[in-house]
């Protein structure tokens, strides 16, 4: 089955080039990707919002113009392989998810998801098969409402230079930076 | 100033497709990756954490195999301009950062990222001119070694359905998936 407008070998492609590899949740991902946005009114302006870390915003990043970058695409890790995708103005959207249900038709497509089999035993040529077999029919939809406070983007405010580092930061976060603050995950050697 | 193997205006170009409009943090963005990559040894498997969550994370998915889906790139934000880059087995690394100090030169450039100016008088096509001709000689390095806790990946563990929507999550999440336990940020209408 199609991905949008590429074959499925096609997406592939596009997916190992940004990913790395061929990954099968960015495979599936993409069929998810692409029934959210059919199901939107076309021409919309839409925001995404990816329920899991894993895979997924990259089938968004390489589908849609929404990045980790640009800030249309936000990740909140609730552990489900689910997306939002909703109208930037009015909130109103749907949300694409695996439905566990529908996963008895596809076993080696089940067995990844729900890990039910260790990855030695997995066999990536069928899960990638029947990804593409399955498309989105592994897929349930249903019609949501995004919480307001993502409607409005955030102002970062005045700009000043940090008393300790001597960065520029955003001056909302306090006296100093919040790497100086004790947030940054690296300890500097020179 | 190349950025990479790129021209300025070819880079320029991949960054409107991905990002929507070659946006200046991009492109600045470029010239940071690149002074990281050139000062880490040739071949050297790396990691990147992005401190701003502002269009820095794009440049670093265009010019490097780390994207927010295969999790080889970190958006941690502490409000500043700068990222590090590091050796995923020892955890060392470097940090480029926008050095407020040689920032002089470049008036329309520290105007942006000081946020001297409202936007209706910041001037675009000089801005895109001060980044190209500065390239990385607005930065600054350092070098530094990550907390060992990012040599880890997590692991998932085991996966259940959760009780409540009946999809597959984590079963480390709890009895019920984050998603159900009041994380997700949207309504369900139907």
């Amino acid at each position: 089955m199609n991905i949008g407008a590429h074959t499925f070998e096609e997406f592939k492609s596009l997916v190992a080039a940004f990913h790395g590899y061929p990954a099968p949740g960015v495979l599936l991902g993409g069929y998810m990707v692409e029934m959210a946005r059919t199901a939107l009114p076309p021409g919309v302006l839409f925001e995404v919002v990816a329920e899991s870390a894993k895979c997924l915003p990259d089938a968004i990043q390489l589908l849609t113009p929404c990045s980790a970058g640009n800030n249309w695409m936000k990740v909140i890790n609730l552990g489900r392989y689910a997306l939002v995708m909703y109208d930037k103005y009015t909130g109103e959207g749907v949300r694409v998810y695996v439905d566990a249900r529908r996963l008895e038709a596809w076993p080696e497509l089940r067995a990844w998801l729900m890990k039910e089999k260790p990855k030695a035993e997995q066999n990536a040529e069928n899960l990638l098969k029947e990804i593409e077999a399955a498309g989105d029919r592994v897929c349930g939809i249903q019609t949501i409402r995004i919480h307001s406070r993502f409607l409005e983007h955030a102002h970062m405010g005045e700009v000043g230079l940090c008393p300790v580092c001597g960065e520029g930061f955003p001056k909302n976060d306090g006296a100093i930076c919040r790497g100086c603050q004790g947030g940054a995950p690296y300890d500097l050697i020179g």
